[in-house]
């Protein structure tokens, strides 16, 4: 996606060389446009199939999801939670993640009754980098009896082994972006 | 928002005489055209202010903040965050919380970047119970020296002392529906 490269970088900002901060867009402040054309992107990866619900994780997900559900047919859109709360459903799918840049190991819970069994669901997220949350979210999926149609991404880190775990997982994944390299200060696409 | 107490009606549930769970359509699973007709809700409520930006917290918030941006003309969105990640910003306005669903106490934080002065921000959030989350964003705006809008809220619960604490400290507060009381299950709208 052109117009996602350009933004990066525009108002990328590489630290290490590790992590790229798209704050100003998409994960502290959000440009509403922006991302309806990224939920329009992944509409076009994912064209002829159908979607019933689109999953993904709190926090950074979750602006990614809600806007590209009018692309979606405004199917409903579920994210899984990070922490126990006391409005939450007693009885959920749980599965144990990991935050790449929390650095704390984690689950992910999604209420039982906000992911039927016999749909078939897409996960979108911002970032793969470990791939752990992606997997957490897909094992969520086939614990409710659904199927997995795939596993939309805005910005992959191909230097580090979440898309080939993905992959190799049998999942189809769609990176908008598949980010090589980080030099000096500069994202190398692949 | 009669649209809204319908919906209260028939999809939240009541446990005790506090909590009120709308998690299957605000802050779990999420109804993308109806959140989208609250944000046009909001937007009739703040009829003829201007708004450059729209502030949040995260996590409930943000679904209702992005999905509001389209009715105020797709201003910058962006959204406290609770936990401090490795990829923040080392400058940022913080102001302590207390979540009320979460019975602990924290801080709400917002880079600098993404608060700019001199602009006109919009407060949205899905509940007001304790008022704490709102007062520490309202103290983020006059810290950033901009000026506060309002405060659109989608449930209100009026039992509580947060819109009373609110309306004390002169903030301009519209919540979608304001509930009186939570009584053997029901909820008693004001």
């Amino acid at each position: 996606m052109e117009a996602l490269k350009e933004k990066i970088r525009r108002q990328g900002r590489v630290i290490g060389d590790e992590i790229l901060k798209v704050d100003s867009f998409l994960n502290h402040q959000v440009d509403v446009p922006f991302l309806m054309e990224i939920g329009q992107a992944f509409a076009q990866r994912f064209a002829g199939e159908r979607v019933d619900r689109i999953l993904t994780a709190e926090t950074s997900g979750i602006a990614i999801a809600v806007l590209a559900a009018p692309a979606f047919h405004n199917v409903p859109v579920v994210f899984a939670k990070k922490t126990a709360s006391r409005n939450m459903d007693l009885t959920y799918y749980e599965s144990r993640s990991k935050s790449y840049t929390r650095g704390q190991s984690g689950s992910l819970r999604v209420s039982k009754a906000y992911l039927p069994a016999g749909e078939r669901v897409l996960i979108l997220d911002d970032f793969l980098a470990e791939g752990n949350a992606l997997l957490a979210l897909a094992d969520m999926v086939k614990q409710a009896g659904s199927t997995l149609v795939g596993a939309g991404i805005v910005i992959e880190k191909a230097f580090q082994p979440g898309g080939q775990k993905v992959r190799d997982a049998g999942i189809r994944l769609e990176s908008l972006v598949r980010i090589q390299a980080m030099e000096h200060g500069e994202v190398v696409f692949q």
